[in-house]
């Protein structure tokens, strides 16, 4: 399911930037939203379905975690929105202008997303999960387990501004808003 | 630096599992160790060195979050042994046979590794990392500033084996080891 477009040692690598990497969706998000927003991604639920070439067992025990990590493309990123430098979060000018790789925005280079979710439950070939922030269709790229030992050991620390943009981002939505 | 090689829609997308889509290295990984090894990668240091297309303003900013949360190419891993389906977690029988997305070993579909690092320090086009558990060379597809809210909101839960198996992952590798 995946290959490499290129040549073949770390120094060839090293010394061609332009190398390409394909990948193969392993699944699809099935998902209420068909259109990305910023915010109010608290409670939503989604399923992941699994790709026509692999079997149901890649999902065994993966309800035993409380969490999956899901890697998504995010498809509906326009290629000429891509942001390569730097630029002001959500273009919003009351916060500084920080690099594309100090921001989660999905116009980025190679538009991957990566979210933790709740595992609600799963279903042969089917993982349903809480909290997903992608819209219906998204193209899925890996599940993986999320482990205590995986996540930061240490105090994580951040800038005011990324507090300030999170603050509605896992609220729920307004029933009347939907 | 990203393109779909595919059609356009979801419904299309849905249709065509074998729809592949194409990612750049957006940096390179400096590192000590040349080949995978399962554990010890507590205190080890690495760089990651933006591509030749991006400018250095890609990283402003990135020194003020704690951590950062980068994806990469799981590159030493080699085609033949991606597993698809269940197996036992590092082939250790002690431990349940598990679905591939219940595991994160890199013989995985689309080897994409994604691991949460603590950040070191920023010189112009270059990320110092600690406890990225990559080899030398690795392509890096995205850098992530880690932002307390996307972490899980509920206590995380996961069976006993991905405790034992996490053990000495973050140990320090003993000085008269290296």
């Amino acid at each position: 399911m995946f290959r490499r477009s290129g040549a073949n040692s770390n120094n060839v690598l090293r010394n061609n930037p332009a190398m390409e990497w394909t990948v193969t969706p392993i699944g699809i998000v099935s998902a209420s939203r068909a259109h990305p927003e910023d915010d109010n991604w608290g409670a939503e639920e989604s399923s992941i379905v699994l790709a026509d070439g692999l079997p149901d067992e890649a999902l065994d025990g993966i309800d035993t975690f409380s969490h999956v990590e899901i890697l998504f493309v995010l498809h509906d990123a326009a290629a000429a929105q891509i942001v390569t430098g730097a630029r002001h979060p959500r273009n919003n000018v009351a916060w500084p202008k920080v690099g594309i790789f100090a921001q989660r925005g999905k116009n980025r280079p190679n538009r991957i997303g990566s979210t933790i979710c709740r595992v609600v439950r799963r279903d042969a070939r089917r993982l349903d999960v809480a909290e997903l922030d992608a819209i219906d269709g998204t193209p899925v790229l890996d599940i993986k387990p999320v482990m205590q030992e995986f996540l930061p050991r240490e105090p994580v620390s951040q800038p005011q501004w990324s507090h300030e943009l999170m603050a509605a981002y896992w609220q729920r939505r307004h029933p009347t808003n939907r």
